[in-house]
């Protein structure tokens, strides 16, 4: 009645990954790889389960008694169809849960579990900045003059840690809620950018060529005349009611773009403009679709792309870091 | 750019986890929890995730060109509303996976793994074989003459061990299709059961107070008259098409229990009988429901328990392993 054991997982902690993904040339094969990633998600080559959901409504509260809870954990899983692996991601925080997460790297030849990575989340934050990387390099305009960066959190930091490996651009214009965290933000980035900060986010519109939105919003920051040309990269609104930019301001834009066309609808920075109908599914491509070729207009004044997150990208960041062990 | 890393997960070798479940009091204890768990589970207590099946029919195949593909692996994920704990389990097989599996333990408080249990899939064994002896213990006759157990393989043997906790019964009517595999089971339990074997299956539903059926058919192998008072445990159909019992058997209860009355009509035995409409789901009973109270009549003649597996026991045999390490 016993069972055999062939085999037990590799557990990497938390510095191993750290040191793996502070080697020199990480973001660079990052990029790349999540770029193949979208071409493979884009193709159908990708097998994307339906994302469990613990702690949220309808479901129990995970802490009881907590005023404002917003607790939650999400399992997503998926792989590559021919692919070595399929990846189960365990994500948890809001509060009053502290953000963390794992990943497991799984053999799709055994079924069995490789490596467990205690990444406490950044491989997360990793795949998304390089996803931001990935759309200024393929829907950036050829000529970057001022980056704006809405948002003063660890994101927007990542962010612009993978943008110094597409454009060599280095003046920011820098937009947050509370001013102590832009006045660091300002002063950690000063040996590498040229900060500047403003107290008016529509001056982002009128002076940069790439603006990163990483907040957690829920109301509209973004609205007002485009100068152009610009790329708007929208990374805040990964859930449903979530939102940085307003309608109008979506509805202005001459080109759409977006990691996944079902993920837009329901929890991206589309999901409002295109329940309002002020733009149709029909004219948002998938990033995929473009770097695989599907022809963009270069008279393009504005093009936004919206980011909520596809487990593709946990895919490619979880094989890549363990393969690098 | 640092998280900080609280505390990292006790990983749980496969042989810790068989010598805790080979400790004199393990098998009550779980009997006990699982029934427990049953009520949790029909009083609404339980916070269910939807399945996610990878390798399976829509998905990609996680292995290329075997005759026969089977494989698939299921991620199921929930938790006891105010308890300590969720339990996220892996479980894969079918052909050419050789069978695994391992259960997480998470803190519903903190959101993070505390435990990995690498138990390979015997836990899922166990808490299975528990959920049989919970229904014999509620549902059986006062009086058991004879048990029959249809079936040669791990389950099979996991359910003796459970039954001897809660009757005296030794003696076993054995049927299986293998012939070779009854003698080696027949020899294996020699000491512990007076085994008698037969080739007639419906020679179990004259003979046997209780039958257990453990087998993967497709296709219903009882049928036949019934003497009575009998209680049959139906473990094998566990997922869409699996069947033991033929409808014209199941429709001769005149009590019908099953462990979810979601799962029995998509994945469990009573699905055939549903479908044609044999049996109505408003006679069907929760075990949960059982135990807690709602009456049995005394003058069943034939009382069918209907397992086809549900979380809740994967969370209580996971809790149980876990605080006892």
């Amino acid at each position: 009645m016993s069972s055999s054991t062939t085999g037990t997982p590799q557990i990497v902690p938390f510095p191993e990954i750290e040191r793996i993904t502070q080697d020199a040339s990480f973001d660079s094969k990052l990029i790349d790889a999540i770029a193949q990633g979208f071409v493979d998600f884009s193709s159908g080559k990708f097998n994307l389960c339906p994302v469990q959901t613990m702690g949220a409504p309808p479901m129990a509260p995970l802490v009881e008694g907590v005023e404002d809870y917003a607790a939650q954990v999400c399992v997503k899983s998926g792989y590559v169809t021919g692919d070595a692996y399929f990846v189960i991601k365990v994500a948890s925080g809001g509060r009053p849960l502290q953000n963390s997460g794992l990943m497991q790297v799984y053999s799709q030849s055994t079924g069995r579990l490789e490596a467990l990575l205690l990444d406490e989340g950044i491989l997360t934050e990793l795949r998304t900045a390089a996803a931001g990387a990935v759309a200024a390099k393929f829907l950036g305009p050829s000529t970057v003059k001022c980056i704006g960066m809405m948002g003063t959190g660890i994101q927007a930091r990542y962010q612009l840690r993978y943008l110094k490996q597409v454009t060599e651009c280095r003046e920011l214009l820098l937009w947050g809620r509370t001013k102590e965290k832009v006045e660091e933000l300002k002063e950690e980035l000063k040996d590498e950018w040229n900060v500047r900060v403003t107290e008016a986010p529509q001056e982002l519109l009128e002076s940069c060529n790439i603006i990163v939105t990483t907040t957690c919003a829920r109301e509209a920051l973004l609205d007002g005349p485009v100068t152009g040309p610009l790329l708007i990269i929208c990374i805040g609104a990964d859930s449903v009611g979530k939102r940085e930019l307003s309608t109008d301001l979506v509805s202005k834009a001459d080109c759409l773009v977006c990691d996944s066309n079902l993920q837009t609808q329901e929890r991206g920075e589309f999901q409002h403009a295109l329940r309002e109908n002020k733009v149709k599914l029909a004219s948002v491509q998938e990033l995929g679709q473009v770097i695989n070729g599907t022809g963009l207009s270069n008279n393009r004044n504005l093009t936004i792309f919206d980011s909520s997150g596809v487990a593709i990208q946990d895919c490619v960041v979880a094989k890549m870091v363990y393969e690098s062990l």
